[in-house]
């Protein structure tokens, strides 16, 4: 498969890992858009949000554990966080395995990069 | 309980609804920051992402499944989508009642709002 998360999860890629369990791993973005910016996947490939099934709800919730027990190591569960997936072109999505981007350590502001938007 | 989302849940104050299932409600941003923007929520009060406990992860799974029909209503799931939680003073959330921001409709651009980041 030539994907690079799934490259990262056989280790085959070199990656700075947070976190690791059974079925998801937490590393840290190489290109950081914030303070605190790590990616968190299932070591499953799914390409996409949209390629979630019904059998892949378990790993989506695992995911969310990991990634309350990432914004704690990283000292950035009460300060604040945000967690973002882009699925498809209009969201950049630029990796086509599934993950969530934890961002923090610093005032995130607006939601998009839409120009003149204001939430 | 003095919560916005709730009273929505409840039906005391209006919202444009998209759908609707048991545990989940998903309806149109009252200020919207794309040309589509919609919140998807739990019907059951939970404050933020850091307040999911391991009996709420089923109706996680649940609204990312709202969130893939919701993308198809809306005509967005090939276009692209970004799906965003905000949790805590930094991410700027709003509404202390778990919801996820579904965008999408144009290029999103930005991941933040932090000036000169690049992702």
């Amino acid at each position: 498969m030539d994907c690079l998360f799934c490259k990262i999860v056989e280790g085959s890629i070199p990656a700075k890992v947070l976190m690791e369990t059974d079925n998801v791993l937490v590393f840290h973005d190489i290109q950081p858009a914030a303070p605190v910016h790590v990616l968190i996947i299932p070591k499953k490939h799914i390409a996409s949000m949209n390629d979630v099934t019904a059998e892949d709800l378990g790993v989506i919730g695992e995911m969310h554990q990991a990634a309350q027990q990432a914004a704690r190591k990283l000292g950035v569960d009460q300060s604040g966080y945000r967690l973002i997936n882009n699925c498809g072109p209009d969201s950049g999505q630029a990796v086509h395995h599934l993950h969530y981007h934890l961002l923090g350590g610093a005032k995130l502001g607006a939601l998009t990069g839409i120009s003149g938007s204001h939430a």
